[in-house]
């Protein structure tokens, strides 16, 4: 079924893959055999002569060198990583023999420069780079890729290549690669799939991307109730030589699919053989809906301290299983989109180095002009305000001053607000809660800044430098300032709980959006409560 | 050694207590069987009485009213977390039979309902909730704890009590529950240690806490190269029994207990039986040093995609593991001190709701008071432009929106390029290729958002708002629109780098902290460009 493509250019494509139980598994040691064995790219270069998408032996130093450059450039960054810690033991000694014939020898490629390089190389580069290194490096190195580059990279790659890269992923990785694809592309790259790996990804693909049941892996280990313990290992140990995620937990399924419990490998092995599965599972089994927004999965990893979490649809069906190191991801995307949002642009979604200029345009220009457009708000302010500017230039030299103090507090209670949603910590109906807090702290911030600035125009005053009657305007700027500070402290940190009220990101009541609506807000208040208590004396 | 406080209350203090193989042993599934035999507070309430810490029988409806009200106040929260599924089975069923003579039957609190109050009950509360619920859901959720929330109860409870609680967690978990106590107090909960896990424990808290000796489990299972397939899997099976954390990834050492390599269980479990270990074993592993900082760790787990990284020191001896839930927790912790310093304070390192009066002042206080200091700086620069203020009042009524435009497209800057280093996309030394990007993306940016002005300008000038020269005044506006735009982008996308480059987190490039580094920059460019395109006009 899956294989229709073989005969098109036989001698390329390698006997069918079947998934390395090794690299593949997702089992993370990530140090698995996988294929090595099938692979020889090194050795058998001549296998490859009329392949494109393969560096032609005598091209392999040039490509080296080229990348190795690359990431040399970059430099070591010692403050972050450590390079010849990450690498294990394969440094200085070459792990394949030049073959004779290449023009001279160059230390082979290691997957950590090829990885350091990478964000600054191009598709070329980086197929060529990921091929010559050695092949199960190659696998780790792509299975960790994100599904982008992924995807870039299969739709480089001729057919034969393709299908074999492309069946080394497990299914839920396969489906992000599918998504990450022109909608034309998608058949095509479906084709490429053996039929029941097909039709696992296809279910996969009825949800979203970022709910639960688009982040489960359908390949986990089963049990039934009756078998005894003894039976149960020995059918995990043929399920361990399949495609199974993992075999450390095993779900106990009914006839229906329907979620039992669980068993951990560890108390299987260390139950009485004889004991049936049933005695020895978990009924008490924490459990996700399929449709469950990854937010909130990795929040029941996070509360639970799991590992594994079985996905279940609304009758209790087993679906797949979530694993703690696709929500590493997930927890870092969501950490990146709130920050993004939190600074006053549309997510990337992408990493900053790949985006493209329309993306930075759109995603930033957007915003900004919003935000300017809140911004013009203060200038109509000030229309209303012409005499008292006019009147006294002081009060416009404190201006600046007066609102962004609401601005940086305010940032400062929606950043918090934020932070505390997305952990969880908070959720609406404790904005009375959180209210009364940041009134409080709002008045004692506002006090504290309100008196350095009070004593800043007295000093400065003193000197002459804000004419005659500076005490009073002191007194003025120094009340605006608690005014502004209270107000932007607790617009700040109830702006999330509208946003949220009204089903929108709580993180996108980002620092720029709090400090336009301090800055329209802060003048009028400045600029009334100059109205009161210096009419007369400077207006 | 480690028992000799046994004597003091017999009854009170259960046998010595031998980790939980089930539930506290850290291999996630969370659902073990751990000590559900040997604990009998419900059934056996009466041998309780007289210790202050656990409730009477009889209180324990009340308790369960209490909680639940909390719960209950904070409401479902339904876009976030879908509460009847986090629970598995457990729900309805009364799980224990309510003893004889308590008041009235109550549904038993669950879990859940505790978690969801947690965060508003005080340290007698949770002490009541955590005891009254069955003693295998007790243990999940007290592991499951912060290290400061652990500590507290631990504090809280008496000696018999907390010795129990406190064998309960994992070394490492101790390590940070000791650091998360007055210095006065650790010797005391460490003589409550058997005397192995205090000498773990010390090892551990030889390192900092956020590096990767103070994130490791030292109780993993290792095998000698030499053993069988088969010798190794009955070895395995004898560890599974005691505290390793995890037998699923098995350490080669040799006689110095340096790492050769590491074994799947997976692997061991489909080789020939005959097979050693040195042949089945990757050599090629990825490790980290016991030194490295725990953000690096969870770059190296994100890069690899890997569940358990093992920790050497510098000579290769073998230290302990690293798993991958722990780096959920760090992944976690990293990006809320990134966002509240992104914010514009200090990070908080708590729980929003359980920091104190005095942290939310200092934390909060401090910056804005630096940043106020900054901000005064406009004042100071305004001074030189007091004439040309006085000239015309439209220059300070377009004064908001021009410096807070800079400030805007600083933040964006600024958090692109965090986010960016602290993903590891961007290194000190790519500085000058973004430095390339932001100047086109500013520019960009800055001539857009300037056509918006001028046309604003023009538009209302035309109907008479801005006197006579108004068309002048819209060129002058809309020039230094992009003018502080290009420069406020450039100087938060550059502003982490100069910070980095000082050994400073980037992330302290704050929003905040950009704007006003704009408000100065900005009114200085602005009044500047004025003077030079209106002096005659309007000046």
């Amino acid at each position: 079924m899956g294989s229709n493509e073989d005969d098109k250019d036989p001698e390329l494509t390698p006997p069918p893959v079947e998934p390395p139980t090794g690299s593949g598994d997702g089992d993370g040691n990530g140090n698995g055999g996988g294929l090595s064995e099938g692979w020889g790219l090194a050795e058998e270069g001549q296998h490859r002569i009329g392949e494109p998408d393969v560096p032609a032996l005598e091209d392999r130093a040039d490509v080296t060198q080229e990348i190795r450059a690359v990431a040399e450039s970059r430099g070591d960054d010692s403050n972050v990583v450590d390079l010849p810690l990450l690498g294990g033991e394969e440094a200085p000694a070459p792990r394949q023999p030049t073959a004779p014939g290449a023009p001279e020898p160059v230390e082979p490629l290691s997957p950590d420069e090829l990885r350091d390089a990478w964000p600054f190389l191009d598709l070329h580069e980086r197929s060529d780079g990921l091929l010559i290194l050695p092949r199960e490096e190659a696998e780790d190195f792509f299975i960790a890729l994100t599904p982008e580059d992924q995807a870039a990279l299969l739709r480089h790659w001729r057919p034969g290549l393709r299908r074999q890269w492309l069946r080394m992923l497990e299914p839920d990785d396969v489906a992000d690669v599918i998504q990450a694809l022109p909608e034309e592309e998608r058949t095509g790259m479906f084709g490429l799939l053996d039929a029941p790996t097909r039709k696992e990804v296809q279910a996969l693909l009825a949800y979203e991307e970022d709910e639960a049941g688009g982040l489960m892996n359908p390949r986990y280990a089963r049990l039934r109730p009756n078998m005894t313990a003894d039976e149960a290992i020995s059918y995990l140990r043929r399920q361990a030589r399949t495609r199974v995620e993992t075999i450390y937990y095993a779900y106990v399924l009914d006839a229906q699919v329907k979620l039992l419990g669980v068993c951990s490998f560890r108390d299987l092995f260390a139950a009485d053989p004889k004991k049936t599965v049933a005695e020895i599972m978990e009924t008490d089994v924490v459990r996700v809906n399929d449709e469950m927004d990854q937010e909130t999965v990795s929040r029941v990893f996070a509360e639970h301290d799991l590992t594994v979490i079985p996905v279940v649809d609304k009758d209790g069906v087993m679906k797949g299983i979530v694993t703690v190191d696709d929500i590493v991801d997930v927890v870092q995307e969501e950490a990146t989109e709130d920050a993004q949002k939190f600074g006053g642009m549309e997510a990337l979604d992408m990493p900053y180095l790949q985006s493209t200029w329309k993306d930075m345009l759109t995603k930033r220009g957007g915003w900004l002009a919003i935000l300017l457009i809140g911004e013009m708000l203060t200038t109509t302010a000030l229309g209303y305000f012409q005499k008292e500017m006019e009147a006294s230039v002081y009060l416009s030299m404190f201006m600046p001053l007066i609102i962004s103090s609401g601005g940086n507090s305010g940032s400062q209670g929606s950043t918090l607000v934020i932070r505390a949603m997305a952990l969880g910590e908070v959720r609406i109906r404790d904005w009375w809660r959180i209210l009364g807090r940041e009134l409080i702290t709002g008045l004692a911030l506002g006090l504290f800044l309100g008196t350095l600035v009070f004593l800043r125009v007295l000093v400065w005053g003193a000197f002459g430098t804000y004419g005659a009657s500076y005490e009073i305007l002191a007194v003025t700027i120094g009340a605006s300032v608690i005014a502004v500070v209270t107000f932007g402290t607790l617009a700040g940190a109830m702006l999330p709980f509208v946003l949220r009220s009204f089903k929108l990101d709580p993180a996108s009541a980002s620092a720029p959006f709090v400090a336009t609506l301090c800055d329209v807000t802060g003048l009028i208040m400045f600029f009334t409560i100059a109205k009161l208590i210096l009419t007369g004396i400077l207006l």
